[in-house]
């Protein structure tokens, strides 16, 4: 701890998934003041069809 | 916010799916008292193998 | 199972979280096709010094 | 309830899974007291690449 | 990781608190195989005006 | 969307939690190239005799 977890629609890079952990944790680090070593981040990619918004699929523009 | 997140079995339609965000939406809105804009919906899939009532998977029904 | 979770601002009464999980439930026993009894929601308060958007604090306005 | 929620890498077998519902649910039981039949258990794999340690994916290693 | 999720009622003692640690990380441990020191709990208590069952407030009875 | 959660020990200060969002939010539009709007961040305490490593509450030293 601290535990990040970042949802996200699908799309992104493996290089975009390594810069983001990379810059959150030092923003967490920095910002929280703790370890490093305890910033644990998890990535979840939620697909436009699992996701709505104002009542509407994503999927469905 | 709200955000509501919905876990289920696989095995609904996107038409089910459609729906079901669209009237849990309207109960959110109506009850809420929130604008509908801002009401998200998450639907995660767990499946039978990763899901366990009683210390038996489902799976093994 | 299915498993709904509400994330919501503080604020609401203990009536219209009442009326928010009866209607919750019905909408999706009759969408998702599921037993009444299987449905469970669960209710989290977010205070507003820790819900950001855009990257503001709610309680920042 | 209660609910328990694991996440882990994948590479764990069925029997394996099978064996942690079945004695995670009986630890549950015994020390906090409560009927077999409400405990439920969601397991949720989490791959290499979405999960990161110190700022570093563990897929990078 | 593995990471345990454990969501019940209030109304359990520290002590019940500290032995459902200690076992159910035993039981990740052999069962998962995975070292000790890589497990982590995470304990929510849910009131029971804010958890449904079937529609139904817990604190509705 | 993009969600990013953060799981903390309490103790951190309002104006740490204001510049954790702030930047968090700047590094996720950056990397994850989304609408600054669009990002929402949601702050969980968690206090010290409801996390576990390696089978010890925190609390317990």
């Amino acid at each position: 701890m601290p535990v990040l977890r970042l949802e996200m629609h699908p799309g992104r890079t493996l290089e975009q998934k390594r810069a983001f952990v990379q810059e959150a944790t030092r923003v967490t680090v920095e910002i929280l003041q703790c370890p490093q070593d305890t910033v644990e981040i998890v990535i979840t990619e939620v697909a436009r069809d699992a996701w709505a918004k104002g009542g509407k699929l994503r999927s469905d523009g």
